[in-house]
C-alpha cells in the first residue's frame, strides 16, 4: 500500500509553525507497513488544494490530509475534497449532535449555528472519527480508487485520533501491509562520516527488504537499519544480523543504539565500573557538566566541575603552573593536561576531564585558529591529550568539543 | 513570484526527523515578498524525485530543493535535477578545488576521489554557493522557465547558506517581490503568558497589514509584530509604532528583540556597567555557565563557575556550612544564599549567582517536589533568593532554572 500526506495551512507555508504532523503520521504508517511516498504542504487556497488532492488520489492508495477542518473561513478542506472527489457535502446529524455535545454551551448565536452546520457536512458517505480534544471530527471516504482520510491540524487533536482511531481503522479495512517495518540506529562516535561510509559501503547500497542509511549529526554518525518483514520476530532477527556485521567492522566506536547519547553511555560505564568523574572546562564553559548531569542519577558518579574561564582560575584552583601558561598558552596540550591533573587532585575522582580551546569567533592567533581544542583525560596511571580542529560557529565548536570530551572519557574506561 | 520547496530524504518520510528546513526557508522567502505555494517531501527515489522536480518547475517561478547533495549512494539530487531539467552533469573544477580545500586531508583514496568528483559535477551551467559548514556546495540553474536552487539538507549547513547567499542572490536576480514583509519579536521574561496577553489584548486582535502574535517558549514570551509594506522604510515605521505601544505597557520585562537571548542581554549589561560575574551551580550542572559563555566576548565578564554537585564540594569549595546543609538541606534558600556568597568570595566577581534544586525524576522528598529550585544572586550589598516550582522533565527543569537565574542576574543589575 502506498500513501501520501497533504498538510493544509498557510501558516505552515509562511514558516510560522514547524510541521510535526507529517513525521508523526509517517512514523506510525511505516510501523504498520504502509509506505509514505510523498508529503505535500498546501496553503488555504481552494483551487490548489483540490488540485493536490486530485493528483494524490490518482497515484496513491491512501491520501491523508491534516488541517482546514475548523469553523473559520480559512478552513476549506471539506469543500476542496468535495470538489476534487466529486462528492456532495451532506449533513451528518450524528456529527452535528457530537459537535453540540463537545461545545456544550448554553446558547448558540446565528453564526455559531452556521459554523456547526458547516462542520457537520461531510463529503459523500464518509465515516467519521471522534475528536477527544477539539470540535472538528475526522472522516474517511473513497475518492476514486483511493481512500481519503481528513484529520484536524492541531497536533494534540490529530495525534490521539491517529493512533487510537485511524491506525486500527486502516488495519480493519485491510490497508495495513502484511508486514512490519522496524528500524534500529547504531550510533558511532570518534569516526568521520567518510570513514564509516568506507567501512560499510556494501551495506549502504543494499536494496530490498533491508536497507542501511547513514545520518550525520555533530560528533555522531548513525547507521540506521530498516527492515521490512512478515512479523516482529523475523524483523528482529534480520536487524540483529546486520547489526552484528556493523559491530564487527566498527567495533568500539559504537557507543549505543537508537536515542542513546554519549553521556548516557558514559554514565552506564562509570556505574558499572564503580568510578567517579569530574570536569575542568575552559572553552566549553560548563556544557560538558551540563550534558553529564542531563542523565538522571548522574549524582552517583559526577561530583564536581570547574569552569576555569580565566587563567587566574586555572592557576589558583586547578594548579596549572604560570610557566606552562606563559610558555605554551592557555590553549595547549600542556595546559589541558595540567588542568586534568589539577582537577583530579582537587576532586579526588577516578577520572578527570579537561577541555581548553578557542570557540571563536574572536580569540584566534596566527598559530591558533578558531576551533582548535585540546582535550585531556586522566584515569588511573593513564594520561591522554588530543588535539582537535573543529570547523563550526561558536556553539558548534563548544558542542563538538563536549562530544569529543565525553567520548574521550568513555574510551579511557 | 511564486516558489515551491522540495525536501528530499527517506528519513523525512519515515518520520525519523522533523523537517525544519521548509519552515525556515518559507519564513525567509516571505520576508522578501516571495510566496511559497507548495512544499513537497520526497524520498531518495530517483524516479519520483525527478517527477516532482519536473512538475514543480512547470508551475512555479522558483523551485528550491534541500537534501541529497552528499557523497553517499543515497544522494541522488544532482542526478534527478539533471534528468528532470534535461541538463548534463558537468565537472566544475572550481567546485572540486573548493571541496578539496574544505576536506583538507593529506591523502585521498580511490573512493574518496570518486565521491569528490561526483560532488563536483553540477547540472548545466549552474552557479554555485559555498558551504561554510560542510563539503556539499549549493547551486542554482535554470530548469525550463523556473529557477532551480539546490541546497544541502543539514540545517546547520543550509541555514547560513540560505540567509548569506541565496536571499541576496534572489534579490540581485530580481526575484524578490514588490513589497516587503518585516517582523520583529519583542522578547519578554519574568511575566507569564496570561499577564502579557491581558496587557496587549487589543494588539493581538489587529487585522490587516499589521498583526501581532503571541508565542511562548520556556521562560520567554514573544510578541511578534508582522507588517507588509511597499518598502523597508514604511515597514520599519509601522513596526516602531507598535513596538512603542508594547514598550509602554510591558516596561522592564522586555529584555531584547528577535533572537536576543537573556544571556546576551546580561552580557551587554555587565559590559556597560563594567562588572564581572561567576556562577555556582548544583542542579543545572553547568548549563548556566554554558549559556553565559555562548556569548562571544564573555571572557571579559565571566571568570569562573563551580559545579557543586556533591555536598562535599558545596562545603569545601564554596564554604557552605555543614549545619546549614544538615538543617535546611542542599535544596533550600539558606544553601542557595551561602553558595552565592561563597562563590563571590572565591571568585572576587561583582555579581555571583547560585542555583540549587531538584531536576528529577528522582531525588524528591515529601516536602521537596521535583522542580523545586532556589536561585540566589548577590551583588554589592544586595542579596536575593527566590523560590521556583517548575513543572517539566529533567532537561526542562534545568533549562527553566537557567533562564530564571540569568533573568535574576539581569534584574539585580
Amino acid at each position: 500500500m502506498t500513501s501520501e500526506i497533504i498538510c493544509i495551512g498557510t501558516e505552515l507555508l509562511l514558516g510560522s509553525i514547524v510541521n510535526t504532523n507529517a513525521s508523526f503520521m509517517a512514523r506510525h504508517l511505516a510501523s504498520i507497513g504502509i509506505d509514505v511516498f510523498r508529503e505535500n504542504t498546501i496553503g488555504d487556497n481552494p483551487k490548489r488544494l483540490a488540485e493536490a488532492i486530485r493528483l494524490a488520489a490518482s497515484r496513491s492508495d491512501i491520501v491523508i490530509t491534516t488541517g482546514g477542518l475548523g469553523p473559520t473561513v480559512d478552513d476549506i478542506t471539506r469543500e476542496a475534497i468535495s470538489e476534487a472527489c466529486g462528492l456532495k457535502l451532506i449533513l451528518n446529524k450524528n456529527v452535528r449532535a457530537e459537535i453540540y455535545k463537545i461545545l456544550n454551551r448554553k446558547k448558540y448565536n446565528r453564526s455559531a449555528q452556521i459554523n456547526i452546520h458547516r462542520m457537520s457536512c461531510l463529503p459523500g458517505r464518509a465515516e467519521w472519527f471522534k475528536n477527544k480534544y477539539g470540535s472538528a471530527v475526522g472522516f474517511a471516504v473513497k475518492c476514486g480508487k483511493a481512500l481519503l482520510i481528513a484529520l484536524p491540524g492541531p497536533p494534540h487533536e490529530m495525534e490521539p485520533m491517529f493512533t487510537d482511531e485511524i491506525i486500527p481503522y486502516l488495519k480493519k479495512k485491510g490497508y495495513a501491509g502484511n508486514y512490519v517495518i522496524k528500524t534500529k540506529a547504531v550510533r558511532i562516535a570518534g569516526l568521520p562520516e567518510s570513514s564509516v561510509n568506507d567501512k560499510v559501503k556494501d551495506l549502504l547500497s543494499l536494496t530490498g527488504r533491508t536497507t542501511v542509511g547513514i545520518y550525520v549529526q555533530p560528533g555522531i554518525v548513525d547507521l540506521k537499519i530498516t527492515t521490512k518483514a512478515e512479523n516482529e520476530n523475523k524483523a528482529d532477527k534480520e536487524i540483529l544480523k546486520i547489526q552484528n556485521i556493523i559491530k564487527k567492522r566498527i567495533k568500539r566506536n559504537i557507543f549505543g543504539y537508537d536515542n542513546d547519547t554519549v553521556e548516557e553511555a558514559l554514565g552506564r560505564k562509570l556505574l558499572r565500573k564503580n568510578k567517579t568523574i569530574s570536569v575542568a572546562e575552559s572553552c566549553t564553559g560548563g556544557l560538558v557538566g551540563d550534558r553529564i548531569t542531563n542523565v538522571s542519577g548522574s549524582s552517583k558518579y559526577f561530583t564536581m566541575g570547574i569552569v576555569a574561564y580565566s587563567n587566574d582560575v586555572k592557576i589558583k584552583l586547578l594548579g596549572v603552573s604560570p610557566e606552562t601558561l606563559k610558555k605554551f598558552g592557555a590553549v595547549s596540550k600542556e595546559t589541558a593536561l595540567e588542568m586534568a591533573e589539577g582537577m583530579r587532585r582537587l576532586s579526588g575522582t577516578d577520572v578527570a576531564l579537561a577541555i581548553t580551546g578557542i570557540a571563536g569567533p574572536t580569540g584566534r592567533t596566527k598559530e591558533k585558529p578558531v576551533g582548535l581544542v585540546y582535550i585531556s583525560v586522566v584515569s588511573g596511571g593513564r594520561k591522554v591529550v588530543n588535539e582537535y580542529k573543529f570547523v563550526a560557529d561558536r556553539k558548534g565548536v563548544k558542542f563538538r568539543a563536549s562530544q569529543a570530551a565525553l567520548w574521550a572519557a568513555l574510551r579511557i574506561l
